[in-house]
């Protein structure tokens, strides 16, 4: 019983965690689109999805102890609604389903991949985001569809945030958090995998080549998975709705002072409101014998 | 040769890093303000400061693996001035004075105490940051001492803000980064420490108990030093300027959608200049035979 649901477990960082979790002795559930995975599916379909939450709640007897969603596409012109079908419903379709046999374990952890390019790809409009975080693909698609040579950067960014917003939003409430459910983000930057080896052979290598890394090495599938199996351990039993940005200082050098962020005067009313309602809401912490 | 520097060692999440460093064998060279530490000095005032880096470059024989910088100064009324000296330069100060130790080690790690209050605190006024980031302390707490009521929390947030940007800012340098020094930040939440369990049993602990943490339950100083531990293991070789929130949620809970954030239109200009001097300024990875 139990055991740790990886999606995309055929390569990169997903494959790297969940042959680690596999030494420690766990099971572990892997899905891919890739011959070979305990579960072959295509997140980017909704057929695909059914298909691999239903395979994925009867391997796992009931009790899934954590959940790595790694299944992911990159920025690839012309494929803008995989990209987002992948990122956003690949990962938030199977945790809504999948939510009791998380909350039937005893505090397992989830693992959201986000991306460092969440915060520095110009022109991704707010209405996409909003859209994809809603699950609106079709729609999201079709805006993202017209913004020409943007459009995917755009798709990946968009994809990411409203995956980040969606996960920040659920950890915290009752059903996640409050079922003793652990759900944080890991957001990487640039990682050496066979596909950024492949783009920086590429006759697009010198423009790879001058993104700013300040640690002046990428990660690599090795690195990022330690964060992820730390994230998987008891180190995380108070940890919910967290960015753990690994990705050689990109974000902090591009944007230093966006984040952490003073409180602006205007989100006073709703911060007040929240701290007011979290008592009721059964938000607070139970220490009443001290 | 060599070893770890923690101040804060005699107490709460300081003591905890320093106890565990030493169990896996580390020399460890402990600052605190009470008597048993290995350098005992006052890092509220520029004379204690001084004394404990001499003392520590003395210890470290030239050379810091990495630096720990756990003390801090709570929320209290009257000792303004004292939280901004302790939780601003008493971390600054001393890293910039033992910069050259930690390079000298080979990718030395360093780990600042943030704060999640900082994203949350109401009221905190811009200057007050921009001052305390460059160490101007005296001029920065005549301003907190005019909020009357605000001014406690905001010294704490304000000094939380400061330190934060500092080390985001400085992170990411050739100084720092560039040779070699991987510098982050750990925001905690409320966390069991002796502090926390004096307010919960005082007479405004029905004020503290009404606190959100969706996780329903405090963190321990135990499992803070746990990430305070991945930070200084090779896990952080490409985690650079980050922040890396245990909170229990709070923040998440309090503003989900702050941080990740868009790059706004209005910072398009910056981001681009950014991007084109990386490579000049020598702040990209250095992959040349792929």
């Amino acid at each position: 019983m139990g055991g740790f649901l990886v999606t995309g477990s055929a390569s990169g960082m997903g494959e790297q965690v969940a042959n680690r979790l596999r030494a420690d002795g766990h099971e572990v559930i892997g899905v891919d689109v890739a011959d070979g995975a305990d579960v072959v599916a295509d997140l980017a379909t909704r057929e695909g999805r059914s298909a691999a939450i239903l395979a994925i709640r009867e391997r796992s007897g009931g009790v899934l102890d954590g959940a790595v969603m790694a299944a992911g596409v990159g920025a690839i012109r012309g494929r803008e609604r995989l990209t987002v079908e992948v990122n956003v419903l690949g990962a938030t379709a199977l945790l809504e389903a999948l939510r009791p046999q998380l909350a039937a374990a005893d505090k397992a952890k989830v693992v959201v991949f986000g991306s460092n390019s969440t915060t520095s790809t110009p022109f991704v409009p707010r209405r996409v985001v909003s859209l994809l975080e809603r699950g609106e693909t079709e729609r999201a698609a079709r805006w993202i569809g017209r913004l020409g040579a943007l459009s995917a950067p755009v798709a990946y960014a968009a994809s990411k945030l409203a995956v980040s917003r969606w996960v920040r939003r659920a950890a915290v409430t009752r059903e996640w958090a409050g079922a003793g459910i652990r759900m944080n983000l890991i957001a990487p930057g640039p990682v050496l995998t066979p596909l950024l080896r492949a783009q920086l052979a590429s006759g697009s290598g010198r423009h790879v080549r001058s993104y700013p890394v300040p640690a002046l090495e990428y990660g690599t599938p090795e690195r990022l998975a330690d964060w992820v199996m730390t994230m998987l351990s008891p180190a995380a039993d108070f940890m919910v709705g967290s960015v753990v940005t690994v990705d050689g200082g990109t974000e902090a050098l591009l944007r230093p002072t966006a984040w952490p962020a003073r409180l602006p005067v205007r989100g006073v009313p709703r911060m007040l409101r929240l701290l007011r309602e979290a008592p009721r809401r059964g938000q607070v912490a139970d220490y009443s014998d001290i």
